[in-house]
């Protein structure tokens, strides 16, 4: 068995891989770090670019959730975590690249982190609107496409015919989460999503990764 | 075979996509697009949120640079264009989503496309600015990954000891190319960058994905 142990801070993104490494069900050890105000520069060494998640794998740090995921999900290759076919494959890594670059970078990037776009704090509220009407579009996107999913099966989950969890899931929910903090009405203006969500907190391994995080449902 | 038309914009991050293709050696159609001031709306029907590349694949449109090189990679396995290991398959979407959400969503976004950031005009020199330093601290990034596989190896490939062409090299080529188009001075700067870069403008894909986007070598 892999020597697995999982860096992340509380309620940030790593959220979505700690969800995986449960879905896993793989052992892992953990360490939690404070992201506020920046991530702490006596662990630069886990990563050079100062985020989390980072999983050390067999003594090699892995970044970045898509890689983490991946990493995770090959440990367990019976489970599908990132797809079973091999256009479920390609789908996961369209959906995370885009929740990844435009949902958390551009849209949450303005509205968390608006000191990376301008030095200047007296612009930092129109920054932050920006990414206000950008995070309403993408949750527009998502409630789309869940629908268009729904058309073809039963299912509540992003991918295929929604019947079958998968990372793209745990990603979701992340910034759902999120959207609740910034006090979003997001049960009246997404239905589907709030659906998924609603789903994902009835599974185990969503409630364990919580627990370990000391973190509460929302819906 | 797949049946295989791929939408791009000469000179976009599209490139990196439009060379995979090349480098599968798989039979394609093309359609070119121009995305400024904006991609066109009566493309909006291949992707909704608006952006290339894209590639139909028989039928079904894939979006996002990851998604349609992972596929791509899934015509022809036996030449591992998505990484050969389990580890080297972690490290290409490491690198990916990276090089998709900070060097293109955030630093290149800010330089490049300052209004999705700000509806004031007299802001974007500021936004600029900022990403220009962003984009600085990236290269650097990046210099030293590249240098980290040379201690490994001789090869000059962003992946594990530098001596197999991988997805993510065609990647960081769009990046340095749209440097160069600033005016940064990326041999002095950057020289193991630089190495890369001319390394793969030597490779007959590169060749004919530049032959047929309509652009030139910049090594």
């Amino acid at each position: 068995m892999a020597d697995l142990h999982f860096y992340y801070a509380p309620g940030a993104c790593s959220l979505a891989s700690h969800i995986l490494l449960h879905e896993a069900g793989v052992p892992f050890t953990t360490t939690r770090l404070s992201v506020r105000p920046a991530f702490p520069d006596d662990y630069a060494y886990i990563n050079s670019k100062k985020r989390v998640p980072v999983l050390s794998f067999n003594g090699d740090f892995i970044t970045e959730n898509p890689a983490v995921m991946l990493a995770v999900s090959q440990l367990v290759p019976e489970k599908n975590l990132m797809g079973k076919t091999d256009l479920d494959k390609v789908r996961v890594l369209e959906w995370m690249n885009w929740l990844s670059a435009s949902v958390h970078g551009q849209a949450y990037g303005m509205i968390l982190r608006p000191s990376r776009f301008s030095d200047q704090e007296s612009l930092h509220p129109g920054i932050r609107e920006n990414g206000m009407k950008t995070l309403q579009d993408c949750f527009a996107q998502i409630e789309s496409w869940l629908g268009k999913n729904k058309q073809q099966g039963v299912g509540f989950y992003a991918l295929g015919d929604g019947q079958n969890f998968s990372a793209v899931d745990g990603y979701l929910y992340v910034f759902y989460r999120w959207a609740i903090s910034l006090k979003l009405d997001m049960q009246a203006q997404y239905s589907r999503y709030s659906t998924l969500v609603r789903k994902l907190e009835s599974r185990d391994a969503v409630q364990q990764a919580l627990q370990a995080e000391g973190l509460q449902s929302v819906l």
